[in-house]
């Protein structure tokens, strides 16, 4: 069985509209990185039931991201407000050189907007 | 029955997850503003058959946005985009009037960012 970061990303993502048990197996699966046969233990069932339910929680999980594109959206918007994060560092070099303070008041105050965007949870 | 603008913005965000049947429904009522009984004979079932598909449907909303919480934190991120772009927009006026080119290119460049974040579909 193949562990892909995506599984993993996506997971944090939609998790929550997993069932229980589904989410339970998973979540030790690609979070804590433990063996089909550990969750199988834990959980009371078979390995091959492990793999059921894990399997069941990555075909839910890519089909959600496929009708709403969420993920890929969020990823997008935290690119570009990375981008923009640089752009008004470089900025305000620029501007830190020639003494514009009310200039650099107002790059403060957008950098703080972007990096209240970047941190949102 | 109250037709509420908060599950009309849900709908437009998580109506891809509802069964077909509960979205068409849905969707005539939110969207193309229909009455129950015109979306009753359209579909061919009774009025509070609707009513049920449509109770259904809010029900499934409510609880997307719960779990997830992903529509507030979309809104947000709007909020905060569009405060950025009017300072730079303020910004942009300041250099003009003091002919920093170099400046107002690297604010050209930022503005670019913020407007495809707020345009991505």
């Amino acid at each position: 069985m193949e562990k892909n970061i995506e599984n993993s990303l996506l997971l944090d993502f939609y998790g929550e509209l997993l069932t229980d048990k589904v989410r339970y197996a998973t979540e030790m699966y690609y979070n804590d990185d433990l063996s089909l046969s550990e969750i199988a233990d834990d959980m009371g069932i078979t390995r091959q039931g492990v793999r059921d339910l894990i399997k069941r929680a990555e075909g839910n999980l890519q089909t959600f991201e496929e009708k709403l594109g969420l993920h890929k959206r969020f990823v997008e918007t935290q690119e570009g407000l990375s981008k923009l994060k640089k752009s008004l560092e470089e900025t305000k070099c620029v501007l830190d050189k020639e003494d514009k303070s009310s200039v650099i008041a107002k790059v403060d105050e957008m950098t703080l907007v972007v990096n209240e965007l970047l941190n949102q949870e």
